[in-house]
């Protein structure tokens, strides 16, 4: 397996993998071609340094994950660097055979070496099967997270 | 009252504020000079397009309040762009009248500016006054606010 930086040419899979999935399933617009929106989106992102949209391939250079990390400068704890997980998945017919949790474990230490003080992640209350496996990585649900739609 | 970006002079007062704070004692560093990590953090702040630290003035220009915002470019929800709200302190003499939901308000008007879909922070459980306020102002606590200290 394979984790890697994703490219234009990935924006499509990974789409794929983001509305497949309960929740995605009511956000996404899974087009072929998929709408410009996407694209633009993808420019931003990796045009940021502060950011990393990657893929996870299989040894037959199949994609079978996803996740963005964001690396977020604060003045607080001393000017410290949080990293931030969002918009993970995990290819349907990968799923419960580890996967995800090497993608977490992958993302903690990629975010060390960014020099991030702690990785931080908010999870929906309606996906309690993740809880557990952030919870069996560390993660601490010390927090509420919350969200205000437009 | 006047919301505006902060300026490397406002750096040691927004260390102040977020240094009083049952919390924040714990995590920051308040010495005349500051140490030199504030500025290297602020630099990389205010040169990010995507970061926003707000400082708040009262009619005398004394800084009263901070918050930092980041605007998230995400692929997922057709590409959209979540605004994220962090580092939010009242200077201790003006709390409770009401800065605090100003400030949120304030934060909410300048998200929709920046065409984010929505607005979302993480509030430490042991927080539960700043929950009802969040509330109040439309936040739902949908999800878990989970973090891992390195």
């Amino acid at each position: 397996m394979l984790f890697r930086q994703a490219t234009r040419a990935d924006v499509y899979e990974i789409i794929n993998l983001l509305a497949n999935d309960k929740l995605g399933k009511l956000r996404e617009i899974l087009e072929n071609p998929l709408p410009d929106q996407y694209y633009a989106a993808f420019e931003k992102i990796v045009t940021d340094p502060n950011q990393e949209l990657i893929v996870l391939e299989d040894d037959n250079g199949t994609i079978i994950g996803t996740m963005q990390l964001s690396f977020l400068q604060y003045l607080t704890y001393q000017g410290g660097i949080r990293a931030q997980i969002e918009a993970v998945r995990v290819r349907e017919d990968q799923r419960g055979k580890g996967i995800g949790e090497r993608m977490f474990l992958w993302a903690i230490e990629r975010s060390k070496e960014r020099k991030a003080h702690l990785i931080q992640l908010t999870t929906d209350k309606k996906r309690p099967e993740a809880l557990k496996l952030y919870e069996k990585l560390g993660f601490k649900a010390s927090h509420e997270g919350m969200k205000l739609h437009f």
